[in-house]
Parts: structure tokens; sequence; C-alpha cells
């Protein structure tokens, strides 16, 4: 199932300061090891690395079969969204703190690329959520997530009223600063500090976690993954929504925004020996006590 | 996909008191629209009712196509667990509140009823989880249950350590006064109060939620339903594991409680029209307010 | 230490359908109690209600000697903010479901003001919390709420981080969507649906609770009531204060938000035997299961 | 304010592997800076040090006028309990973590005791608890503790239900795994896992918290130390209660617990400087991000 590679794109968080050094470093890496080395075309821009072929994302889709992504979990998600669609799978090395979805420190990126490289991997597939926002039945925006879709109240408004249905079923009328419709990957994101739960993600479904819910009996809740989600704006101005970060203000009453599952999914590769639950020890501090 | 009914086994909460005259007029309704009916042994024994055959839940599985449980939530999941096995489905026909998984009001038994047993009603499969324990590699108990399996600290610790591990992978240490594993219809029960979040039944997982954690980081984590979950003390005097409040005490150090799915399911006969979410919204009163 | 009350101010929530008729029977009935009666103006001029006297807060606070509030906490806590200056004492009457301040139901107004007015009742005090926000050591807004400060995020941020002293103690950095400061009364409105505690009115203390913070250990806070809270924005664009829902928008980082208690408290009466638990049960519904 | 020390006695956690050497190493340390120093009986009968006098918390509490505890706060707490009465202060010494209430690091103990001892130092007050069980009006169980009163369901119950009355105030009846009432030295304990707020010393209060609670509206409440809380064992098999940690089982149906302020305050000893926010920055990890 695994293949060797040939030919990688390299992405990095052009923002960090010192990240052009530690860039070039893998960039030569790679091609010591025989591939074929493009870079991101905003990172080429923003760095100043000129000794490679600066690819958009498209274009990475089309020559690229691996992009390693330099940076943080913000930076993952980011190329994770623009990839998804062409189906190029992703590494993540980190700079900096360990990430959930970062996974080789970059202080160790040549033992751990090198076999991955030569096709010794474990990939892992994660569910993209996508969806769209409705005004008199036209569509208005569109927009898909890695992490989750968040519906928030307006910053003059001390609540939103949000409507749920789920396909033809109507769930509930929720009172709170807002909602979130997060995918596994997301459940340890927002949705975690919102009271949600850890969703593996093996699991098909979506947490839908409530933001301070007035009504104290609106706990999150897991639902599956297929099926579409559709949150009406029932009361309350210049709500918002955000796939990803990425959104609309401006919600109007009666709009209505739609969630469901996407054809795409996101490829991660992890080397060797990866552990799902390690990532959540180290991350989540697990028996470090108190 | 929905059949006519021939036999029912009728089982009632025979400790309430005032249960008699319903389950008569239950019984006499069904042998007015045909069918055979019997009564549990232990509901026959204990209401003196003895116009029908008293049968076992071997015997009920056997030779009945129907159970109608007549009580409480618990009433009923005491029954599907008993009656799993057969593979008979359940309806449930709540006497005073309704409740998750009883939503037939005793008031309108038939009206509920009639259409049911002409083959009109929706059927909904439930897991179960089933385990044991192990001590020095010898299984010692083993239980099976519909809502979840509980392991919890002695009454005379402050706390109990347990390491958990599903297949091969280590999960984490967890100190806590527990630890609940509970299946989507045990979702709403034990482990909402400690904190976890609701599952809907479509989804092919357990909720893993901690009681009253020491760790303030140790949330509840939503875990894919294959796969053996594996709970051993590490720490603790005089630990209990229940599987729905059946169970063993007096767990030692050492000991390991495993958790699977059951091949078994429970079969769940709801009336046409019937919504899971409208079951939430009555029960957790949203919408209600504060 | 009760008094026989001699002017009543009549405040009402006149954006409510049909409360002119209530007012003005309310109003006869003061009267035929032997007092005089005012309206508050914007009751007034908003109901056409014109057969009494038409009075500003600041008149109210110098001519009468009680206030009766009709409609709900909302405006009970709008009228409380404006007349704690003055000292006058409030009475809530509530038209539909009753709240946490509004504890005379309209059905049975008369029962219960008439001994009220004869000067048998129960008098409560009720701390305030007053504040201001700094830009560069100048004051650029002020304000004070019976209920509670709060810090948010921006509409367009995905978080915000704040930095909390007390006195001249640092207390931490928090990074969440936002931050409550509530007093007692103001516990069981925001700050409880963002998982704060309920605070007894007779402590002298604020509950602090972050909004879905992003560090799962930043626990709710009960603080001394005493001493100067300093809350400064160290990061997000776009941040927002307000005090019981009036403030302001698009603060600085560098911005400091002052929260202190307020030399006026709220007086609100109650009739004999009012028992804040029994509205603590009625309210959050306890004893009712699910 | 603060004085010179002229006699200390030093309690040791005996069952802690190599407490030996530091212990002996303090005792010296005290001895050259011009003290009387006698050893805690069992401190000294475990392990072996006889170079000193050994006397009793009765002996301690008469002779001694600062005690020097080396250990965990579980040490610094039992020996706080034994302590209170007598008005002897405490010092705590931490051998391995800091501890919320154990502030001077073991490598440091000479730069910090050396001070204390001359009278540098700042002193901390904390309430206690006291009360007791009743049953058929007679005192069957009393007891005190610097922590929390707990009441727990026993092993057997899926559930206690507890009638909690505060002077002659109903407050509600309460459906849990278990109830505690902690003090504000013991809100950063049990109760913090319970879902309790941190609760600020200087808050004269107690905060009631529910153990995994039937109700979802079921919150903690923070109440005024004053008063007497009773609180009766509604429902429920082997019920136990414990004040920190020490108490009794087998509760009754009718069994009432009642707790109220001690008339014993703890009197906490800090190095100059000490901040109790930054003791909980450092337990809770506060700022360390996820």
């Amino acid at each position: 199932m695994s293949s060797r590679f040939r030919h990688a794109a390299l992405v990095g968080k052009y923002q960090a300061r010192g990240i052009q050094g530690p860039l070039e470093e893998i960039a030569q890496f790679l091609v010591r090891q025989g591939l074929d080395v493009s870079l991101e075309r905003d990172t080429a821009l923003n760095t100043g690395i000129t000794d490679y072929n600066a690819l958009t994302h498209a274009e990475m889709g089309r020559e690229c079969d691996i992009a390693i992504v330099v940076g943080g979990d913000g930076t993952m998600l980011g190329s994770a969204r623009q990839l998804a669609q062409f189906g190029l799978p992703l590494v993540g090395i980190n700079q900096g703190r360990l990430g959930f979805i970062t996974d080789v420190p970059i202080g160790h990126f040549a033992d751990a690329l090198a076999p991955m490289i030569a096709g010794d991997y474990e990939e892992e597939r994660r569910t993209m959520l996508e969806g769209g926002v409705w005004r008199d039945e036209r569509l208005i925006f569109d927009g898909f997530g890695v992490n989750d879709v968040v519906v928030s109240r307006g910053p003059t408004s001390s609540m939103i009223e949000l409507k749920v249905t789920i396909g033809d079923e109507f769930v509930g009328n929720f009172r709170a600063d807002g909602l979130i419709v997060a995918s596994p990957t997301g459940s340890t994101a927002y949705a975690l500090s919102a009271g949600g739960p850890i969703l593996h993600p093996g699991i098909a479904a979506w947490v839908m976690a409530p933001i301070a819910p007035h009504d104290l009996s609106n706990r999150p809740i897991v639902l599956p993954d297929v099926g579409r989600i559709s949150i009406e704006v029932a009361q309350g101005r210049d709500a918002s929504v955000n796939f990803d970060m990425q959104g609309m203000a401006s919600l109007l009453p009666g709009d209505r925004i739609t969630v469901a599952r996407s054809s795409h999914q996101v490829r991660f590769l992890h080397p060797l020996g990866w552990s799902y639950y390690a990532t959540l020890r180290r991350k989540l501090h697990w028996n470090t006590g108190v």
C-alpha cells in the first residue's frame, strides 16, 4: 500500500521568524534523498528561497506526490484544506511545540523523513466538513473545513438562537454564544474548549457542541457524519459562521448554514509507530497530575 | 421488512404498585388483537396473574416473537439484556414519566400497539457491551450490558488509578473516582452525569468518561466500538466493576477488565413517526429555558 | 427596620405587548392602598398612560420611596442599575415566567404587594460592580453592572488573551473566547452558562469564569470583592467589554478593564417568606429529574 | 505581628523512602539557628531518629511555637487537622513536587526557613469545617476537616439522594454519586475534580459540589460559611461520610450529616513574597497551553 515518493512540495509557516534556514535544510535533504523538490508559491515568495520551483496549490496537486509542511497545527490545517481536493498526502514537521497533527519534531526531521520517503509510513485519512450559507433559498457562501464549522453570536448580541435540523428531523432550538460542529480532527481544538469530547479519528461522526449554552441540559452530542445538518439563525443580530476560521459575518435571521461530509479526505502520513493516543497524552498532559 | 406478530411475551415491573391492572388490560388487548400471550415468569409469580402461560426468558426467546415491557427504562434495560441473545424485539410501555427507551405512554397503549402488532413500526438496533474480569490470566467474572461498564473506586479509597489499553495501544493512566465505558444507549444515563456527550445510536462507538478525574485535562473520549478495551486496576483498594449495575466488588490491583462489542444487539420497536431527537428534547427539557 | 411606603414609582417593560392593562391595574391598586403613584417616564411615553406623573430616574430617586417593576429579570436589572445610586428599593413583578429576581407573579400582585406596602417585607442588598476601560492611562469608558462585566473576543478573532491582575498581584494570562466577572446576582446568568458556580448573594465575592478557555485547567475562580481586578487585553483584535450588556467594542491590545465593587448597592424587597433557594429550585428545575 | 520562634516541632511523611536524611538536616539547621527542636512522636518512631525529644500533638501544641512539616499536601493536611486546636502555625516543606500548601522546596529549605524563623514571614489563616453524623437525634460520629466533608453513595448503590437544608431553609434534594462540601483550601482538591470552582482563601464560604449529579442543572453552589448545613440521607444503601478522608460508612436512610465552620483555624506560614496565584499557576499549569 505504501510507495516511494518522487516529488515533494514544501510548505512553510512563512510568517515565523527563522523559518528560512530549516526550510532550506529540509529541501536539501529531500534532494539528497533523490526527490524533486518544489516550494509552495507563497512560501517561496515570502522566504525569498529561489532555488526551487514555486508552485500554486493546484500545481502541487498535479505535479507532486507528497507535501511536507513545516510550522504548527494551523499551517498544517491550512495546507490540508487546500490540498485535500487533489488527494495529496501531508507530513507535518513541527517548529516549536509538537502539535496534534504535526508530529515530526524539526530537530529529528531527517531520521523521521528518510524511511517515510522510502515508503515506510502510516497513512491516516481524516474526514472534512463542507457546507454553505443559504439566504432565501440561494447559496450565498460556501466553504469547507478540516476542523469545524462555528456559528457565533454577533458582537452586540447577548445570545443567538439556532434551530438545528438533520435531514428532515428537527433536533432542537438552542440558545447560546454559538454552536460548533467539529470533525474528529477538530474535536481537540475549539470544541474541546467548549466542553466537547475527544472523537477518535476512526469515528464516522461529528460532535455538535454549544458554546456557553443558556439551557444547562444542552450538552454536546455526537452525530453520524452522514446526513445534512442545517443550522438556522432563529434569532440574533450579526451572527457569523466560520469554516476553519474562514467565513462570513452579518448573518440575518432566517439564514441557514448547512454542514455535510465532504467527498474529499485529508491524507496524513505519520512515521511508523505513530500513536494517536501518545499524541493525546503529550498534548493534554495526561498523567502529569495536578 | 416489518411483519405481523403472533405471540407476545409480557414483562412488567412487578415491584411497582398497581401494575397488575394495566398488565391484565394489555394482555386482554393483545388477545383481542389475535395474539397468543404469555407472561414472563417472575412477572406472573409476583403479580399473581395466572390466566396466561408463564415463561422463562429462554422460553420467551424460543416461543415468542415480540416482548412488551411495562415499566420504566430500568425494567426495559433488564429485559433487553436478557432477551438480546434470542433476537427478540422489545416495545417499551412507560408507566409514569416517559423514558429514553420506553416510548409508549401507558395511557395510549392500544392506539400505539395496534399498528405495531400489524407490522407498522420502526425497528432500531442498539449495540451491547460485553466483557470480563481477568486475574492472573484467568477469567473470574463476565457480563454484558446495554448501557455501560463502570469501574469505581472502593468505598475507603480516595481514588483509583486505571491503566487503559485498546488492542495493543496504551491510552493512558487515569486517576479518578472511576471510569465509565458507555454505549450510545448508556450515553444518556450515568455517563451524561459524569460529563460525557450524548452519542446518537447510529454511531459505532463507545464513550469513555472519567468520574471526577484528578487530572483536569482528562476529558471524555469517543472510541470506535471495534477493538478490545482493557482497563487495569493500577492502584486502589476494593475497586468494583459493574455491567449495567450487575458486577463484582473487591477487585485487586492487577485485575483487568475487558470491554468489547457484543455479537448480540438489542432490537427496539418504536411506533411509526418515533424520533430520537424528540425523546432527547422531552427528557432533557431542551427549549424549556432556565 | 421595615416601614410603610408613601410614593411608588411604577416601571414597566413597555416593549411587551399587553403591558398597559396590568400597569393600570397595579397603579389603581396602589392608589387604593393610599400611595402616591408616578410612572417612569419611558414607561409613560411608550404605554400612553397619562393619568400619573411621569418621572425620570433621578426624579424617582428624589421623590419616591419604592419602585415597582413589571416585566422580567432584564427589566428589573435595568431599573436596578439606574436606581441603585438613589438607594431606592425595588420589587419585581413578573409578567410571564418567574425570574431569579422578579418574584411576585402578576396574577397575585395584590396579595403580595398589600403587606409589603404596609411594611411587611424582606429586604436584601446586592453588590454591584463598577469599572472602566483605560487606554494609555486615560479612562475612556466607565460603567457599572448588577450582573457582570464581560470581556469578549472580537468577531474575527479566534481567541483573546487576557492578563489578569488583582491589586498588585499577577493572577494569570488567559486565552479564551472571553472572561466574565460576575456578582452573586450575575452568577445565575451568563456565568452559569460558562460553567461558573452559583454564588449565594450573601457571599462577598465575584466569580471570574472563562468562556471556552483554551487551557483545560483554567477553571472558574471565586475572588474576594475587595480589591481591584485589572484585565488587560494582551492579544486579540476588536475585543469588546460589557457592563450588564452596555459597553464598548474595538478594544486595542494594551487596553485595561478595571472592575471593583461599587459603593452603591441594589435593594430588593421580597414578600415575607421569600426563599433564595426556592427561587433556585424553581428556576433550575431542581428535583425534576431527567 | 511577626515574631521570632523558639521551639520547632518537626513532622515528616515517615512512610516516604529517604525521609530520614532530610529530616536530620533540617533538625540540625534549626538547632544551628538557635531553636529547640522536637520530633513528632510517630515521625520519631518510624524514622528511628532519637537525637530529639519525641512529642505527641498535644505536647507539641503546649511546648512548641512552630511546626515544620516535611512531605506533601497530605502530610500537611493531617498535621494541620491535629494542630489547629492548639493554634500552632505550620510551614510546609515539599519533598518532591510543590503542593498547594507545601510551598518551600526541600532543596532551598535553609534559605527559606532562616528569615521565617527570624520573624519574616506571611501568615495566612484557613477556615476548617467540623460536623457530625446524627441518627435518631443522637450524635454517632463527629469530625473536622481542613479540606472537605464528602458524602458518597455506597458501593452497591447506583446513586444516593441527599436532602440539604441550611439552618431552617430547605435547599434541595440532590441525586448524585455524592456531595462535597469544601473549604477554600479543599476547593483545589476533590471538589475541583467534581467541577467545583476555585475559592480564594479570603472568601468566607464553602463550595457545595455534587459528584456526577443525576440532574444536569445541579451545579456547584458557593455558600456562606456561617450557618449549619444539614445533609440527610434520603435514599441509598451503605452511604459513607468522610471529613478529610476520615469517616464512617454504613450510613442509614434518615441519618443526617451536619457541617459548620470550626472555631479553630489553620495557621499557615509562608516565605515573604509568597503568592496564592503563583501557586495556582504552577499547580494548574496555567499558561502552559494545550
